[in-house]
């Protein structure tokens, strides 16, 4: 019978793929949410927030399909509706755009920040339950939008922590790449069908420079490229001189904005979207510079390849340049913290007009993850002070303890297990990484005192300190009990 | 074509039941749960923040059924398991009790903010998404646990703007109302499972005061009740001198504490179980008053009934006591914004040990809809500073004004819509609530000057202004591009 019914208890597990945040994993991240909303508010941008549930329709890009409905989200049938959860939040503020388009002021600032969900395998550091952190401008057809978008982001990074020097947003635009594969001769404005399946394999090459390095692209830009492993991948078929072109242009980098523009005006030959992107990128560097955001911060690089299938016009991501060690102890940049661009087609979707639009996006846990590594976080980490209980009788007396000490501001709480065990009320104590503990028994309290517990010197006592020391800086002493407050305030700011 | 076309446009519609929240509706929100959760760590509570999906198997309750798996939640299968959203955030602390309990502290106190979700009808202002806020002590077997959240329930009204009068929060305790059953001859101790249905209809019955009265109560604690559609709802069949125990707990509220917890002591004659119940309420009470709060605060009261079914010992709920109109403009109090009480069987259904567990939820709607009723949200609803956009060449001189506005921490952009027709940009900034737009044209670039237009003065002298007034104090005034910053900063501060 007892097993029975063991048996037929519920498992107290987390979702495959899910996971709790506990204690200052959570305060951290909100710290880090509330600085970036400052700047965005600072911008004129506003708060909006969709809920985690959105028709299947309004989603997009995942249709429901018999056989596997959930590609991608997680979704369900609901009255004759396909639901499902947010995959990110560009798709609802595109939605919402359409939906309150006459009464939105516009252009329309917003920012949104919450958790958005991905049915794919989990792995190491991999959820399906992440937050994201974004800011679009929707209705600004001029790149004056991407402009700022890319000032605000300088100015995010450093408000939440990251240091000038520590980070630089990179910029592109995909006109002037689309410019590039015309000069190359992959893009025919007459006939932009034409040459996609080529333009492709470019364009993932390209995007595989950091790993394959120039030899390998250049071989996908030609016949092909076979791998370590003897796999063969078929190559775009360019000439050698179309395929000069093409590693040109990710050489153009120069040392300032004005010198890339102009190598990629030399690069993209006659083509007039070429041009058009060289122009807005020359605006945009002009802009910057204008503002004081000069190379050091926000810079003009034409190897922003990421993610440019998505985007119409400029693109940036901000990447921190800081080297950290990796899993195998190398020393390697952090990488990309942030990417972004114009997309001027997703409200298109449902009132068959173009709504230019811009945006950013903040990869909350890896910027999160890079605080961490600068020792940016600030947030608390210091328990409460514990009042133990060793007469359960005076409760009373203990609570009045606590109700002062939070009175004055101080994080104070009552041992409220049992209390028979007063070793168990300091491992507690201990566990909430609590830095005093206050102790005072029958005799303390005919007597008028507390007894004051430096649980931070404790530790360092029990750990380093000699015998003189302890001597001469006791870990535990009595005080009046009026001077509770005072005794703990002082213990608080020394430790 | 065309036709076609469209007709294959998603919908742009939040789904049925949800809602979108823009701008002061998310900021206002924001800032009470900040001060609530500011409240709820001076006390000790860390935070903790689950996913938004756990397994059925874990939520309970709404066990997945071949027909309808989604009664109550929003559920949907995945790689042979049920998934669900949480539907509060009891049940997932439950399971994280359960799952870490060999590492948490013990007690543990946490508290957790976010949406639940309920798949019910929806109906005007009840959603199936919402905010929840709880606070809960698990493992501490003590009422002076109970006792701390009811303190803290007090200093989290008033922390976030209710003021001491216009709020109580009530105390009563589950174990007194069984007392009451053993006295009035409908419970058994020594066979508990006796008289459960007359019990059920004496908790309904009790539950129904306020719309039944005393006249209806009866009724329906004896033969039973006859509406005024003529439906009759079967009694408890109590005798009359039955009738009169129960009726007499739900009079037993006295002035002060210590009298109602004597006249319960009465009232529940020789029960175990109900003495237990009455030495609870006094020990809270008793603790309650050596802090300070009074029954002003803090009140005991057998009035409380509500979730009952759910405690296992004291319950308490905060009513907001001041009265508002209701829809049909009748006086009325605003009524309940919190509950909560002691469950001590929730973790059990994980490990099959009882641990001990007392918390409090928070209506966040509720309790925002009286901060607003009382005119105590403070959040900002002013727009930007707007600088207009007079000559679109001259973008970057623009971009250098709202970058020094918002270097002195004042909110401002720069209009990127389409410059060309004035009147819009205006219009925006009407629409944006702007308190204040900047203007400069190539006259005044070449004098060093900029128009500063103040929106707030302008909106009142077009609605009430006299001529003589217009004239003593513009609405539009010229001040040197240098000034512009301190200018706008002057006008903010009077605005």
């Amino acid at each position: 019978m007892a097993k029975d019914r063991s048996t037929r208890r519920p498992k107290a597990e987390t979702p495959r793929g899910f996971r709790d945040y506990f204690g200052a994993e959570v305060t951290e991240r909100k710290a880090m949410l509330d600085r970036i909303a400052e700047v965005y508010h600072l911008y004129g941008f506003d708060p909006l927030e969709t809920s985690a549930v959105e028709t299947v329709e309004a989603l997009g890009k995942f249709l429901p399909d018999v056989d596997r409905p959930n590609e991608g989200v997680f979704a369900w049938e609901e009255d004759n509706d396909w639901l499902a959860l947010r995959y990110d939040l560009t798709a609802p503020l595109a939605r919402v755009a359409a939906q309150y388009r006459n009464d939105l002021p516009s252009p329309y600032r917003r920012y949104a920040m919450g958790p958005v969900w991905r049915n794919e395998k989990p792995g190491p550091g991999r959820f399906r339950q992440f937050y994201q952190c974004d800011a679009d401008t929707v209705g600004a057809p001029s790149v004056a939008a991407d402009a700022e978008i890319c000032a605000m982001l300088s100015d995010t990074l450093e408000s939440v922590g990251i240091p000038r020097g520590d980070y630089i947003v990179r910029v592109n635009n995909r006109k002037v790449l689309n410019g590039v594969m015309e000069a190359a001769g992959v893009l025919d404005p007459a006939d932009p069908t034409r040459w996609e399946a080529e333009r492709g394999i470019v364009l993932r090459a390209i995007d595989k420079i950091d790993r394959l390095g120039d030899t390998g692209v250049r071989a996908l830009l030609g016949a092909g490229r076979k791998d370590e492993s003897g796999d063969f991948t078929k190559g775009a078929g360019l000439s050698d001189d179309q395929a000069e072109v093409v590693m040109g242009f990710m050489a153009a980098k120069r040392d300032s904005g004005a010198a890339t523009v102009g190598r990629l005006r030399e690069l993209i030959g006659g083509s007039a979207i070429g041009l058009e992107g060289v122009q807005e990128l020359e605006t945009i560097a002009d802009l910057l510079a204008a503002q004081g955001y000069g190379p050091d911060r926000v810079d003009i690089d034409p190897s922003v390849v990421r993610g440019l299938g998505y985007y119409t016009g400029p693109v940036f991501e901000a990447e921190l340049t800081f080297e950290i060690l990796d899993e195998k102890g190398r020393k390697r940049q952090f990488g990309s913290v942030s990417g972004g661009g114009r997309y001027d087609d997703l409200v298109k979707r449902f009132t068959g007009q173009a709504v230019p639009a811009t945006g950013v996006s903040i990869g909350v846990d890896r910027l999160l993850a890079a605080l961490r590594e600068k020792g940016r976080m600030g947030a608390e980490t210091r328990g409460p002070v514990i009042v133990t209980v060793m007469d359960r009788d005076r409760m009373a007396d203990y609570q009045a303890m606590v109700g002062e000490l939070r009175a004055a501001g101080i994080r104070a709480e009552v041992y409220l297990g049992n209390p028979k065990n007063f070793g168990n009320q300091l491992k507690y104590a201990d566990k909430r990484n609590s830095p005093v503990a206050i102790i005072q028994g029958g005799d303390e309290a005919a007597k008028g005192i507390v007894q004051i517990k430096d649980l931070v010197l404790g530790a360092k006592i029990a750990s380093e300190a000699s015998l003189e020391e302890w001597k001469s800086q006791p870990a535990q002493f009595e005080a009046p009990r009026g001077d509770l407050v005072a005794q703990v305030r002082r213990l608080l700011n020394e430790g």
